[in-house]
């Protein structure tokens, strides 16, 4: 047998970058198919507007434009009236992976990686060889324009003709030309994406220009911006020993002390005397930057023997009852609706989020099949929809855990939705893409408890509808077991069906031609009583 | 409203390591619940472990050691007995993000992507603060051990206590301390997990060790490494521009023609002359250093109207149908088996792969369930088992779209495993924790082709065995039908349950007491005449 020594095989050692990576698994970004490739580039660039323009306190003006270009190529553009990006950011913003203002920080926005606008332009080079195109405000009527593109070798960024310009315009414009999309309808299409948004995110306005130049403008339904979330602290019952040794090495604090009740949430003095209550051999006079691994283990099994306030909900700020109430109806107007408004929980020990949970009957809930309806899952993490990988989604799954049958829902023929919005300083999804949410147990249980809460009231609506039509399906499903009976015993012997069918129909129309009639009546008795929400 | 200015705002703005991204994002690597996680560490090494042992042409022989430690931790070994690493390579190969030797090879290997080992560090170090021991051999009776660790910051490796032995020691061992994981049983499990190594490569030896001693030995029932296959040249259909010119730009050649000549698959001086025709304004004597964006376009415009041979099968090496009976036999030991061998396809134009499927009936086929059995998907990527993950794998996809009843397979009820292993130059992995296989078309369609060929030799099988039976429990639905009608009958109108019921069986039961006897009869005698394969 012919061996190849290690070091011949070594020969072959390369270091890559992150550009290089994603460059060649452009999947894992979400960039695999043409629809979904197109609904990818929409996706990062308007949950980037969106942020951009809250995180400036500015109600948020999108307007996201799909052209056709030569070559089966497509023009996005998308533009903002948020803060801009100051010149000497740019690049990096936008061109560099790994790189941003969200990933080290500890709050709840829409973007927290960094790879997003990076992952856009890298598309748009592999596909087109083309940079993007951006106009950033910079404020006093002014604003700039430039070229950039992405170096993948290095993953840096090439900023070209830069140019000032006097313009009014405010806010922050890009625009990229790619090749492999495709505009496409239906579900997972860049109008469901803009439709799902605006019900997720009632104070903001949404116009898509479509490839055959139509106009869809979603209408902000609601005039003032949601409460912006404070950086958190993070809280010590969610620490793993890791990270509480990162924050120490960097600490300006003097003593472990201070420096615990400097970093972390609801960490006070009297917390302090507890942990050394619990474990009298960890010195709180030692400076944090000469913390070790054993003694940062001794503090994460004290903080786990301690009772702790829950995490300050202010860093956790969901939509809310009335603005989802007002989005719904805006956008589904339901004939019935359902909203539950859940206490902040943890996930991990001690990572805050708030699970809210609309369920829609009637209107435009639902998904239109060529016979009727069905029902569908709308899924949202820090209000941006997620519109791919369903399933391998921690939503999807509580929701299909759930036996609706008991809340007298049939997900396969109602026109009922299923909202579930997830807010939270960290949303663990399960690739790189984000359109999955990794399976937590707390965060699967917390939807179920949410969605059942929510279950239960559209129950109650369709139970009253359903009352009226029970007997008279009662007999229906009757009436079929005969004739499918009549067709096997029919089958099997050669005997005439017809004539079995009869015999069977005089046994069962025998005991009850009355109760057929009462049905109707009652049906359409009730029927008119209905009233919409 | 209170405005943020973008000074303000990007003051936070840094740049952070593949590292840090990934420690905080664990559950991108498979590092998600506490049972997954074990796993994850097992594939992860393993898979590396097969790989070098093929790479320096020696048979596997690999250990999976599992210990319980203190404070509810792990030890985890895997060794080998492949080629080892070279000291000065230890490091980067096991604790740098995205370097490798096999990120940038175009050849059909487990490992890809230069992640999985330095991901197995990262997870130590998050739970423990530990390196991973590390044991190599380097040639003539010696060994070097050392600690490595991974600077998180720079995304660089931290070598210590390296020490030179004397040791007949041949190939890698490496150990690892972890906490958050859990060693489970059933099928997310190392044990599943390394039965299903032994499925997909009967040419390696697998013992694994389960933290209560007990030792699982899969033999090897094949003596012969699998044909290594030789580094593929990337085949002109499945290039986009953007990768013509990253070869074009490092190229030696001195012309565009001698370059694709040179670079690319099934390009020969005839291939040359058909391109100059359907494009006369190529400019083949151009150095490649200076191939625009536009002349790269050209030339893949014109590759596409050309008639190129399909890529050389030689590149993508499949298991074989021999080699899949013989494990199958050897760890399912089914009652039925058939096994599809298909010629190698491509998938986006160019990349090419190779499907095989084998469908198992009975014996240890299947999933064990409370009662009976239900079927199984046991999907692999060149050869490495994916046990996660499986709601959004183009795999399970493919599989669950065939409308099995037409094969007289339920995979609710039976005993039925169906194996699809995809063989290629490149998998493309949904996800960087490589345990689901984005849907590509050309892929979804080959597994359909080839599960549905195989289901089809399992369905002769089946119908042998079902044709007894058929009439027999046309009879019991007939009988659940009458229970069926005499309830409701009686449910609606109060008459006497057992009267309706009565009087149905006798219409039912006067027309065919005898052909339930044959059945019966029938259904005997056959059973005797079946044969295992």
């Amino acid at each position: 047998m012919a061996t190849t020594g290690a070091e011949q095989i070594f020969k072959e050692f390369r270091e890559h970058s992150a550009a290089e990576f994603f460059k060649k698994n452009r999947q894992m970004l979400g960039y695999s198919g043409a629809g979904r490739s197109l609904v990818t580039i929409v996706h990062e660039w308007t949950s980037n507007a969106l942020d951009a323009c809250e995180e400036g306190g500015i109600l948020p003006d999108i307007e996201v434009s799909i052209k056709k270009a030569e070559n089966n190529r497509y023009t996005i553009r998308v533009s903002d009236n948020g803060p801009g990006i100051p010149k000497n950011f740019v690049g990096k913003a936008l061109a560099t992976i790994f790189a941003g203002t969200k990933f080290h920080r500890y709050m709840q926005q829409r973007g927290q990686q960094g790879i997003g606008a990076a992952g856009c332009l890298l598309f748009s080079q592999i596909t087109t060889g083309k940079p993007i195109f951006v106009k950033s405000s910079i404020g006093k009527g002014k604003a700039y324009s430039c070229h950039v593109a992405l170096s993948t070798a290095n993953n840096k960024p090439i900023i070209t003709d830069m140019v000032d310009i006097d313009d009014k315009f405010q806010g922050l414009s890009v625009e990229g030309e790619f090749a492999d999309i495709r505009y496409e309808v239906g579900e997972h299409s860049a109008y469901e994406y803009a439709r799902r948004t605006a019900l997720s995110n009632p104070h903001a306005q949404i116009k898509l220009t479509d490839p055959n130049g139509q106009e869809f403008l979603f209408v902000r339904s609601v005039n003032k911006l949601p409460a912006r979330p404070p950086p958190a602290k993070p809280h010590p019952a969610g620490l793993g020993t890791s990270d509480l040794l990162d924050f120490a090495h960097v600490s300006q604090s003097r003593k472990i002390s201070s420096f615990l009740v400097d970093t972390f949430a609801r960490t006070t003095s009297n917390k302090i005397s507890e942990i050394r209550e619990v474990d009298p051999s960890i010195d709180m006079d030692e400076d944090p930057k000469r913390l070790t691994w054993e003694q940062a283990e001794k503090l994460v099994n004290a903080f786990k023997k301690i009772k702790w306030m829950a995490p300050d909900a202010s860093y956790v700020v969901p939509i809310g009852e009335a603005q989802i109430k007002i989005a719904l109806k805006n956008i589904l107007n339901p004939d019935h609706m359902s909203v539950t408004e859940r206490k902040p929980q943890v996930f991990r020990g001690g990572i805050p989020f708030v699970v809210e949970v609309a369920v829609a009957y009637g209107g435009n809930s639902g998904k239109k099949e060529a016979e009727g309806f069905s029902g569908n899952i709308l899924r949202f993490g820090n209000r941006v929809p997620l519109l791919f990988d369903s399933g391998s989604c921690g939503i999807s799954k509580a929701v299909n855990d759930i036996d609706w049958k008991r809340y007298n829902i049939d997900m396969e023929t109602q026109p009922v939705s299923i909202f579930v919005n997830i807010s939270s300083v960290y949303i663990p999804y399960s690739g790189v893409g984000k359109e999955a949410i990794s399976p937590e147990d707390e965060i699967i249980e917390e939807i179920k408890l949410a969605v059942m809460e929510a279950a239960r009231g559209v129950q109650r609506y369709i139970k009253g509808r359903e009352q009226v039509n029970f007997n008279a399906n009662r007999y229906k499903t009757v009436a079929r077991y005969v004739k499918q009976l009549s067709g096997d015993i029919s089958d099997l012997t050669k005997a005439d069906r017809q004539k079995i069918e009869k015999k069977l129909e005089g046994i069962v129309s025998k005991h009850f031609p009355k109760s057929r009639d009462e049905d109707k009546e009652e049906a359409t008795g009730q029927e008119t009583e209905e009233e919409p929400t």
